[in-house]
């Protein structure tokens, strides 16, 4: 049994409203060395495959299929 | 200049619908080996501070005072 993270964030140029307005808002609260906010959800799976290499494939698969959009999502896979 | 990632999940007990949606549309589409899915937000934030530590403790203060809501949510902060 793996335990996977497939984290999806946005492109470069997409905007990310969820991101500018949490910055804004620490702002205001007086965090004045953030610099930036990016935000990204997280799938967290277990998942049950031989090995490492079949999980990564299944996974890749998930992702093509529903988790991603490819026209504005980045992903990255995560073996914790 | 420090990389903080703040995963934000929900507690034990407390529904995850984003999750178990995520997991029935995956066994729709044959993805039988998943065993579950939890769903987390993260936020990732440059921020600048002297040092680990201090950073570690402002991060803290914003998940005190905006980030989460500590009747319903489980934290983690992760420098990378």
């Amino acid at each position: 049994m793996f335990i996977v993270e497939v984290k999806v964030g946005l492109k470069k140029g997409v905007s990310d409203p969820e991101g500018a307005n949490t910055h804004k808002s620490l702002e205001l609260l007086g965090f004045k060395e953030v610099a930036s906010v990016k935000y990204l959800k997280v799938y967290r799976m277990e998942i049950s495959a031989p090995n490492e290499a079949v999980a990564r494939e299944r996974v890749e698969d998930m992702c093509r299929k529903l988790l991603i959009n490819p026209v504005v999502h980045t992903h990255e896979i995560v073996f914790l």
